[in-house]
């Protein structure tokens, strides 16, 4: 979106800078797409309590979602090394915004009981922070032909994910020295990246994030036994689990 | 806010740029007041049919001012020369933002009929378009120790307003030159600004945009005539009427 406004920008021959225009409309877009969800919330033919219900549940969600995103880029200007924060970041920006609030919102619509969605929280939440570590992993040793994502790009970046706060912790100081020579360097090409990526796998870091992975998804499953839901909702809900947290999308 | 967050980020020595960190922060906090605004009146307590009347009210009102915001940052770009494109502008930016949607927004709260709420836009949309040439006239010419406003900025922001529009499409050619060489230059000082002004004036523009409030809050007055409401309520939206167009505020 920023990009095309800013050519169009260019092309038009405007006034002002292009990619300044370009990043102030794709801003406005993303606020008006806000506001059209709202509204299409609104509008969705839903009974006056099920109406309010899941529209409260959309305004908190936005308000998470924010706060998520605030501390998301907090994070990244603190750089990386605190696993509490990153993984504060991937409860609130990932885990409810993605998993957690959604399934409240469907509850929401279909006047579920507080004990349904209390069960929903003790499934969702560590689900959805598995499925943030593994999104840490694929991003750094993931298939890019099975992803369709760069494993070059958090790297470079010098995203803080927990993986990163992880491997900072457990280093050796010469492993240190690595990670801190090449983690968000701009020029970080294929073969610094195959480095860091050994430096990071060598500190035990990558094996750590793996049962951080398994064992937030254990306590998610086991949150589905205990949950007042169908038979057919729980296998749904595994299903889920599984594809959220596999090691190839 | 921006200013604010990019010290913070300077001072704690964080990483990336400072002030694009307090942009991004400050558009974040934006956001968070808009979700803020939504949750606030779902939870005012109003009885269901009133609470979802005022809340699609705020929803639209949320389009429109994002409609009207883009509209400005394309007329700022496209530079002035087009009166009814400032009017736009003016009548989804401020007209319909800053007085119809909240006599609408009221309304919802109280249970307005269809008609009333038809007759405060009637009243509202000219007052607004009144307000906003108010406005664009204080930004050039009024005093800023009792406006609190500026008389440079918008002259040498080069601000697309209906005045300027107006003076364009009346100019001379030598007065033509003139705005051209002194609006939206950044090095614009208060000699350059006086000459300014008095070619806007020169051209008429100011005495049309003087006469086109009057006709506007003329119009709007009209309405009230018609409408169906209590003798109080209609002297305090003439009052209103003349507050947000007189020649000092």
């Amino acid at each position: 979106m920023h990009r095309r406004f800013a050519d169009l920008h260019r092309r038009a021959g405007w006034r002002g800078g292009a990619d300044a225009f370009g990043a102030a409309i794709a801003v406005l877009a993303g606020d008006l797409c806000l506001a059209w969800a709202g509204q299409l919330l609104g509008q969705a033919g839903l009974d006056a309590p099920r109406r309010a219900a899941a529209q409260e549940c959309f305004q908190r969600m936005c308000c998470e979602a924010m706060a998520g995103q605030y501390l998301d880029m907090v994070q990244q200007a603190r750089g990386p090394g605190r696993v509490d924060r990153a993984l504060t970041v991937a409860r609130y920006k990932t885990a409810k915004y993605t998993i957690e609030r959604p399934l409240h919102l469907g509850g929401a619509i279909a006047a579920a009981t507080p004990r349904l969605l209390a069960a929903y929280s003790r499934f969702a939440l560590p689900l959805g922070e598995a499925y943030q570590l593994r999104d840490d992993l694929l991003g750094v040793y993931g298939d890019p032909a099975v992803t369709g994502k760069s494993t070059l790009d958090d790297l470079r970046d010098g995203k803080s994910t927990v993986l990163v706060a992880t491997a900072i912790q457990r280093a050796t100081p010469a492993q240190r020295t690595s990670i801190d020579a090449l983690l968000g360097c701009p020029g970080l090409d294929e073969h610094g990246a195959a480095e860091l990526r050994a430096v990071l796998d060598a500190t035990g870091a990558r094996a750590a994030v793996e049962e951080m992975i398994a064992a937030k998804t254990d306590e998610a499953l086991a949150a589905l036994h205990t949950a007042p839901i169908t038979a057919a909702a729980r296998e749904a809900l595994t299903d889920l689990a599984a594809i959220a947290t596999g090691r190839t999308c």
